[in-house]
């Protein structure tokens, strides 16, 4: 019904998540009626983002490749770069959406590590392949005090973040998990199970 | 938070249709840990829309330029070039989306004609800026024998049929509005009096 090449558009809008072909359809047609400035920067910047934006060579977090940069030197994000973070706290994250989201509570004053991936032995995910000798070494170097586990509260985060608990035991380290509990504004009526039961095992003295 | 170039990405991802910063930042994310091969493919298709994909020359329909075109030629679309359509039967409709509606409903064996905008005095959109000297000679060069007008049931729409159906009235033509009433499926219930009325006007014998 559209023209082939918009039919491949749509197929490939609708790979990204959320997007039915509906919505695929609607996006693409917009951007067919909108001014081809906004589609021409759009597809620019899409198609050259993989060779643009890198991962923080430090903590892997996003970061723009420099306009001078060496080969294979190193990329340092906004947060690594930052002068005013406490180098003694470091915050374990799965992925960068997470980081994104500890960011927003402007809660953390220290720095991050994203591990990319969680402990999942059913996925193939073993501790090999958990970059645990990269966090070893930075915490080493830097002379990380207190290590903030924020592996999400699900099995697999409970699991990589009891993991990273054994592997660094032998560092003289603080570490230290987030708490789990009712959401903030959340309702007990409305709180599963398993949620209401840590936060009541996770009580705090008043 | 995010690198200036993905910042600058999200802020043009959120200006597709029902997209907010939150979608943005998701998509944005998402294109950076899929595959290079789709970011690349996505991009160049969005920035090249606008080179290859046109509008039908005889309908407004959308249209792919072909791969060997003479400057200025006609581009025709899929249904233009379709004989299998009934060339007696005109279906005039304001945009490039109700035409993929009524294609959906595959009870349409005639051809269209996309009028691109509808009369809105308030907006400044006036007869004379709709292509209805070009809709005349298409009707007389194809012998046009029926115009459905299925411009939507609003205020603009129904001005705009009541204006072509007067700018047209000196041709040997059949002119036709779609019906508008209670939609299949729908409740009396939950329709508007406006509806519920017009289902009530133009009730058909049985």
């Amino acid at each position: 019904m559209l023209s082939k090449r918009l039919n491949r558009l749509v197929y490939l809008l609708s790979r990204l998540p959320g997007v039915g072909e509906k919505t695929a359809q609607r996006y693409a047609l917009f951007l067919l009626t909108a001014s081809p400035e906004l589609a021409g920067e759009l597809g620019t910047e899409i198609a050259t983002l993989h060779e643009k934006v890198k991962f923080c060579t430090r903590c892997g977090h996003l970061a723009d490749l420099p306009e001078f940069t060496e080969h294979d030197s190193e990329i340092l994000c906004d947060i690594c770069l930052d002068h005013e973070r406490d180098p003694r706290l470091l915050c374990v994250v799965a992925r960068v959406h997470d980081l994104m989201a500890m960011e927003r509570s402007r809660t953390m004053k220290g720095r991050y590590f994203v591990l990319g991936k969680l402990l999942s032995p059913l996925d193939g995910i073993l501790p090999s392949d958990l970059p645990l000798q990269k966090l070893r070494e930075l915490v080493v170097s830097e002379g990380v005090e207190e290590l903030i586990l924020a592996t999400p509260p699900s099995v697999d985060g409970e699991a990589t973040a009891l993991l990273i608990k054994r592997e660094l035991t032998d560092l003289p380290l603080t570490l230290s998990r987030i708490a789990s509990g009712v959401p903030h504004g959340g309702d007990l009526e409305f709180a599963d199970p398993i949620t209401l039961g840590r936060a009541l095992d996770y009580r705090q003295k008043l």
